[in-house]
C-alpha cells in the first residue's frame, strides 16, 4: 500500500485537520464526534441541509459545505458509517429552529444511523426530514445495500437542497424538490482498478489487467459483470444506455451531464468520456443544459468514473445555477 | 495500460471535443491548430495572456483560459510541446491591440517554440513578452530541462498575470508582476507511482512497490533521490523543507500554500499533507494567507503531490483574490 499517510488508524481525523485549515473562510471541523460544519452556523430561520457517510469518496461530503449547499456533513471512517451520535451532534450543532433535512444514500449502515439520529433529534425537539437517495441503475442489492446505491446524484442532489433551503422554502418545501431530484436522477459506474481502504492495506478486490467492472459501486462493490477492456467509445454507451433506458429520459429533455471520476482518473479521460456521452444524448434528442465534469464523489484512488444524467425543470435548473460556495462547487459568489 | 480511451493518436483532440461541449460558455476549441481561447476573445484593449504546454496535466491549461486569467492555451499532444505554429494560431487569436504575454514553463520544446512563435507574431505586429517559469528547486537540469523546471508556480503565476491584465495593465506592467511571481515561488513534488503515456502504452518509469521518488519532473522525469516510502509527515517536511530553504521564504513572510495533486492521490491524502505543511510553516513563523489543495498540475493517473509556496505582498494577494472564471477556478462570478 503507497499513501501519503502517517498512522493508518488516523487518516480521517488528519485529513478533517488539513481540511480545516485549508478551508477555515467556509467551515469549522468538529472532532469527537466528527462532523464539519459552516463557519457560520447555525442559521438562524433557515431549514439545515446535513448529510454524510463513509469517508473515501471526497470531496464528498465535506467538500460540499458552506452557502447554499451543507449546513453540515458527517465523516464516518473510511468506507465506514457515521455513528447516530455524530450525526446527532451535527444536527443539534446547525439547526437554525426550521428543522434539519437528512441526505442519506442508500446503504444500510448509513439509513440505520441516521434514522437513529433523527429519532433522537425528535426527542430534542428538532424536526427532521429523511431523503434517501438511490441513483445506481446497476444493482438491486450489494454488499452494502438493500436496494439501489446511493452514487453520483447524491452531488446535484445536495446542490438544489441546499439551495432551496438559502433562499428560504420551509421543510416540507425542501423535502419536496429533494424527492424530485430523487426521482429524476439516475448513475452508473465503471472500474479500471481496485482501491485500498488505509486500515485494510490490502485492494477491496482484485481486477484482471484485461478487464474493467461495469456498474462498481463506490465502495468497490461488486457491479453487473465483468467484461474486456472496452475502447470508450463503448464503455459510455453502455454506462450512458444503461442510465437513459432506467427513467427513461425521453427526447426533450433537458439534462445536467454529470462525468465524474472515481479519483485516480486523470482529467483528460473524463472531458474525453463527457464529449462521448454529450454526443449519444445529442443523437437521443436529448438536451445536455448544466454539465460538471471531475473528481466530485470517489472511491479512493479507484481508476474509473460514472455518468449521472438528472432530467431537469425549470425550478431544479435554477436552484442548481444559485450562488454556492463550498471548497469544492463555487459560483456566484 | 488501462485508460478510458479510443485511439491512443487521438486522445487530445477527443478530449478537447469534450472541454469544449462542457464548457462552451466560457471556452471555443480551435482543432488544427490545437487551442482553446476565451469565447468572448480577442478581449479589445487588454493585454491578452497565453500559456501552453504538452497535454496530460490538466486542468493546466486549458482549465485556467476564462475571464481573470488565461486567453488561451496552446495544447500539445501528451507530454510534448505544442508547435510554433498554434502558438502563434493562438497568439493571433485573443491579441486584442495591446500585446501578448507568454507564459513558458521551463521545458527546452516549449521554450524554443514559444520564442519561435513570438518572433513570428512580432513579424505580424504583435508584441509578444515572456516569462518563462522555472519554480522545482528539486534538479537543475532533466531529461527535458536545461535549468530548473516549471511546475506547480504556473498556477498562481498564470491567475496572478491574467488579474493583472483583466484591471487594464499595460504589457509591460503584467510582465512584471508575472516575474515578481516567478522570483517569489517555489516547488517541489514526490511520486508514489508512474504514469503511462497513452501513445506509448508503457509505464513512464519503473518504480518498487516499497520506493518512491523526491523531486519527480511533471512527465515522470527523476527527481533528487529514491527512498523508501514514509510517513506523511517525513515526505511532507522533506519537500517543504527544500522549498523554504531555497528562495528563503522567512519568519514573517506571508504566503500562499498549494498543495497539488499528481492526478491519481485521493482527496483525503492531500488534505492530510497540506494540515502537515500549515503546521510546519506555523513552526517556522511563515503565516499561511491564502491556500489550494487539489489536482491543479497532474501526471496523468500518476500517485504523487508537490508543494508549491509562493512569498505574497498585497498587490500579489489582490490579483490572487480578483474575480476569475474558468472551469478550474472559479470565484468572484
Amino acid at each position: 500500500m503507497k499513501k501519503i499517510i502517517n498512522d493508518p488508524a488516523n487518516v480521517v481525523p488528519e485529513a478533517l485537520h488539513g481540511f480545516a485549515a485549508a478551508h477555515s473562510d467556509i467551515v469549522r471541523v468538529h472532532l469527537g464526534p466528527d462532523y464539519i460544519m459552516r463557519a457560520d452556523a447555525p442559521v438562524s430561520g433557515k431549514v439545515a441541509v446535513v448529510s454524510g457517510g463513509g469517508s473515501g469518496h471526497e470531496p464528498l461530503h465535506g467538500g460540499y459545505v458552506g452557502a447554499g449547499m451543507l449546513d453540515a456533513a458527517v465523516p464516518g471512517p473510511v468506507f465506514t458509517s457515521p455513528t447516530p451520535d455524530a450525526v446527532l451532534a451535527a444536527t443539534q450543532a446547525v439547526d437554525g429552529g426550521k428543522g434539519v433535512l437528512h441526505i442519506v444514500k442508500n446503504y444500510t449502515g448509513d439509513v440505520l444511523n441516521f434514522e437513529t439520529a433523527a429519532e433522537l433529534a425528535g426527542a430534542d425537539g428538532i424536526e427532521v426530514s429523511p431523503v434517501v437517495i438511490n441513483d445506481d441503475v446497476a444493482v438491486e442489492d450489494s454488499t452494502y445495500t438493500a436496494g439501489r446505491r446511493g452514487v453520483g446524484g447524491t452531488v446535484p442532489l445536495e446542490k438544489i437542497a441546499g439551495a432551496a433551503a438559502a433562499r428560504g422554502d420551509d421543510l416540507a418545501t425542501v423535502t419536496a424538490v429533494s424527492q424530485r431530484v430523487v426521482a429524476n436522477v439516475r448513475s452508473m459506474g465503471v472500474a479500471l482498478t481496485a482501491c485500498t481502504v488505509p486500515h485494510s492495506g490490502e485492494p477491496s478486490f482484485v481486477l484482471p489487467d484485461d478487464e474493467i467492472e461495469m456498474g462498481i459501486g463506490i465502495h468497490g462493490e461488486p457491479g453487473r459483470r465483468r467484461v474486456a477492456l472496452q475502447p470508450a467509445d463503448e464503455i459510455v454507451a453502455g454506462l450512458l444506455g444503461a442510465v437513459v433506458e432506467d427513467l427513461p429520459f425521453q427526447r426533450g429533455d433537458r439534462t445536467l451531464l454529470m462525468v465524474n471520476g472515481m479519483g485516480g482518473t486523470p482529467q483528460i479521460e473524463l472531458y474525453l468520456a463527457f464529449g462521448i456521452a454529450a454526443r449519444l444524448l445529442a443523437d437521443r434528442g436529448i438536451e445536455v443544459s448544466r454539465s460538471l465534469v471531475g473528481n466530485y464523489i470517489t472511491s479512493l484512488e479507484m481508476q474509473g468514473m460514472s455518468v449521472t444524467l438528472l432530467k431537469l425543470d425549470d425550478e431544479m435548473t435554477q436552484l442548481w445555477d444559485a450562488p454556492v460556495h463550498t471548497a469544492a462547487l463555487r459560483w456566484g459568489t
